[in-house]
């Protein structure tokens, strides 16, 4: 093999390929990328055998041929070369680079002994803009439960309805979910499908600033988020999602609309004194929000955040760690919160907009 | 107490005294800070029995008055108010804080059993301009040795020559030295002192972007920095710091003069390679300056910087890590290299300069 192109062309992909490669003791190969000419490009692939990346770079290939070789020491010296030519030769088992008056020789191993990323040749399940669809994920990926037990809520589940994907995301005390709404390709299957949390994050931060769109592509128990020149290939969980519409209320006793930044402060400086486990009251009361908090160590501290609302009088008690997390995904200026009981769940949507939901279970008074 | 003042200055000074707080289990009171009014102003205090912080806040006294409470979560509570008018006010062994709607309540501490900060009233040292002995500390704090087992070299050597500062650090393998030439005022004494190492960066990040002047003031075993608003009083180390003017060579064999930025990326992509001693090959030959590394399991890398060389042929190894830090402790564009033999310390300096200076040791070749 012998590859020639720009240094900060090679740096971008070596760091989208690496990022998810971790430290693998019992099978080394996985901490190597894997270099291969194709079709006059670079293919640049990583894999955790849960979730693989391969990325193409453009330059000339004057000879073709692959090697595999460490994923940190590769990326960590073409960081670290100056932005000009940078040459690629494989010499026997190893990777020469020349960059320069640089000339660095990695060992590598057979480009043979890598791990098959899986092809998915599928027709596209459907076509999301990649700006939005970042957007998307963002707003609920953070709500995904970490707990091994329940592995279906690890994931963000992806949805189809018409012509709109609908992402979800719970913990089980909390849920959020995002409609995109007429996406430019119609879904073939209706089948739903529950994306692992780690690929959601990786997606979101290969995308980046990338413009353009983003096919989702579904194989067999795998799914295929295709950027043109960048692929993400990952596993889906199986299992049932839960059927969380039923908790989604349809009707409130109490409305209140606020200023998301007003409100997101208060909920702040409540957390301060909302004793271990993160409980602040809100108080809806003549027609006013009063954000509370008490803890018997520290001290008490309350709020009012001027507000609309209809109802009567309620007291609610919050994880406040909840309240910033939904009001921080939202961009709105004004928000919308439903409630019906101090019992019953507690919506947050950005007011005015029906694309986005989030909700929260209230802690139980004692 | 009852003081009135905005929430961007008590901001500032609260930011300013709470970080040399750490965990106390052992005397919960030094968690706290010591809030106290002095002479129409605010004196806001910490300690850890090791370094003392006092920072004056301009407001408005209503009532005299002091109290104790955790810091933590009083600069939690100040960050998040909005900046306006802040009350504080005590009322029993509480302090109650309103800010707009926000009110709160934080338990404290009687301000009797905070522990009491010296006061140093001798007459100053020496007065410096503070940015500039700011960046002079951050040239040597990084050299200090973290060891217990030499406490005198755990902290930076002021020491007095007519006129001049010479601040020197050193952890064995590796020492910087910066002068500062006619301080304003002329030192008194000279006798060294030993400045800890968290005191230092203490020090340096106080003095931050802020103007003016310093006075250095010594006491009993203890030195007090005077910055007007702001004042930090230190424990001084013990002991008698190594001469380290013998091991500082007066002449060179061998003297490189090379582009700073070029050495450092050079020195950086070796580092890669460098084995797990970090050691890198400096090789002078033919008037070039060549830069080596060698990892058995890794591969290997070699660069040529473009340089100035005076003297014969000679190969020098060195922990690249120590490099590293003497080149980027330095600002000038180029730096003279100074060197003897392969097993005697080669000196950093910025060329056309005679204020800092930064010696390694050598890696001893097997």
């Amino acid at each position: 093999m012998r590859f020639v192109c720009l240094q900060e062309n090679l740096k971008k992909d070596l760091n989208i390929a690496q990022n998810i490669i971790g430290r693998n003791l019992t099978l080394p190969i996985l901490n190597n990328l894997l270099l291969q000419t194709e079709e006059g490009r670079l293919k640049i692939s990583a894999t955790n055998l849960e979730i693989g990346v391969s990325t193409w770079t453009s330059g000339k290939v004057e000879k073709d041929g692959a090697i595999t070789c460490p994923a940190r020491i590769l990326a960590s010296l073409v960081n670290n070369l100056p932005n000009k030519k940078v040459e690629l030769e494989v010499k026997g088992s190893n990777l020469l680079i020349k960059c320069e008056s640089f000339k660095t020789t990695i060992k590598g191993l057979p480009a043979d002994d890598f791990p098959i990323i899986p092809k998915i040749k599928e027709t596209p399940l459907m076509e999301v803009e990649n700006g939005f669809f970042k957007d998307a994920l963002n707003q609920v990926v953070g709500v995904t439960a970490l707990s091994e037990s329940r592995p279906e809520i690890a994931g963000v589940l992806f949805s189809f309805e018409r012509n709109d994907l609908k992402l979800a995301a719970t913990d089980s005390f909390r849920l959020a979910e995002k409609v995109i709404f007429s996406v430019s390709k119609k879904p073939d299957s209706k089948k739903p499908l529950i994306v692992p949390q780690r690929t959601a994050q990786e997606l979101i931060r290969i995308l980046g600033e990338r413009e353009g769109k983003l096919k989702i592509i579904l194989g067999h128990n795998q799914v295929l988020f295709d950027m043109g020149e960048t692929q993400l290939v990952s596993r889906l969980i199986e299992g049932q999602y839960p059927d969380y519409q039923q908790i989604i209320p349809k009707s409130f006793n109490y409305q209140v609309g606020v200023e998301r930044e007003l409100l997101l402060n208060s909920v702040r400086v409540a957390g301060i004194f909302s004793s271990k486990v993160n409980n602040i009251t809100l108080v809806l009361k003549k027609g006013q929000l009063e954000v509370l908090s008490n803890d018997a160590d520290l001290g008490e501290n309350r709020s009012q955040v001027a507000a609309e609302i209809k109802g009567g009088d309620l007291e609610v008690n919050f994880n406040y760690r909840y309240i910033l997390d939904g009001l921080t995904n939202i961009s709105s200026k004004k928000v919308f919160l439903g409630m019906n009981s101090e019992s019953s769940p507690m919506v947050i949507r950005p007011a005015g907009e029906d694309d986005y939901l989030y909700i929260i279970m209230p802690i139980k008074a004692n």
